[in-house]
């Protein structure tokens, strides 16, 4: 049984987002599974000493031209938050409460998370947005408000930022494959000839 | 008669290098030509805030792997020169003297320094490299060398600098077609994809 790829994003990434539309199907064509994985780039940025994408001069305007044409691109619904990038601590908390004991559910948590802050441009960054969508999923909202605050939930998310950053991650979306780092929703292609050569 | 793309690239970029693989080949399938402009990235990070990218925690050792990986998948030759990134002061410099007495020759030695600096893994830095690399296409050493050292090609190296600021060029490579911006080898496939569907 290959291990699965492993994805880590940060909900306030529109690459992240369009890496979500399309790696799960990818990794299928490949007889892979993905565990996505949600961080903060905020403490990521504090050690390689960067800044969110849209405060850098020149790149910043670029990047609010280059995210919707990536989407059309690939084809997938886009629409720019009114407040972005959003401080994601609780759409990250609930996905990472629900990691072990109902990973599928945690999967779909994410992909509705994402599709409603970067497909719709929906604020997810409060509580209550976060506990109305996981509704939609079955998950009842006083549970989901509960862990969004509980202790081992917050320690759980800061955990597994360090642990990313440990494994070499410092952007959003970042893949790993059996160990091998890919950065960016422009390496899915180079993800998938690995896939390929390794199959082969 | 559309007009050519813009391509803006630091020598010292090695996707730069990667783009210039591709670049020529990709206008022509679309009947456009290519301008090829090279800039020296240090001014622009000034101006942005940013770092070289190997001097970047994390990042610096992910492009150390990323970029051999990315020449692999186009299947083009890739060697990391001993020193890098260098200052292209020389061979940028040379290449804007002939710019306008001779484009196509421009064009040649642009291809064949980026060639002996990422495909061989030679050093450009220095004037002797330069002219010796421009010899080979015919160009008297003396001129060159000359050329190198001109106040005026100093000083179109800095405009043409300023200019590919001014037009919202903030990283190697950065294509321009048509006034629209993309930034990256990594964005070859959406520029392709613009030339498709402008044409239709």
């Amino acid at each position: 049984m290959p291990s699965p790829i492993e994805f880590y994003f940060d909900f306030a990434s529109p690459y992240g987002y369009l890496a979500a539309t399309q790696i799960d199907a990818l990794a299928a064509r490949h007889g892979r599974t993905v565990a996505w994985k949600p961080v903060l780039l905020g403490p990521i940025l504090k050690h390689t000493g960067g800044q969110p994408n849209r405060a850098i001069p020149l790149r910043g305007p670029y990047m609010e031209a280059d995210a919707p044409r990536f989407a059309a691109y690939l084809g997938v619904p886009f629409t720019a938050p009114a407040q972005w990038p959003i401080a994601a601590l609780a759409p990250s908390r609930a996905v990472w409460w629900l990691a072990d004991r109902e990973p599928g559910k945690a999967h779909d948590l994410a992909a509705a998370l994402y599709d409603a802050h970067w497909g719709r441009g929906e604020d997810i960054a409060a509580p209550e947005a976060v506990t109305r969508i996981a509704a939609g999923l079955g998950l009842p909202e006083a549970e989901t408000a509960a862990a969004i605050q509980a202790p081992e939930v917050k320690d759980r998310l800061r955990a597994e930022t360090e642990a990313a950053m440990a494994k070499g991650v410092f952007g959003s979306p970042f893949f790993r494959l059996d160990g091998e780092g890919f950065w960016g929703a422009d390496r899915l292609d180079h993800l998938a000839w690995r896939l390929k050569a390794g199959a082969s």
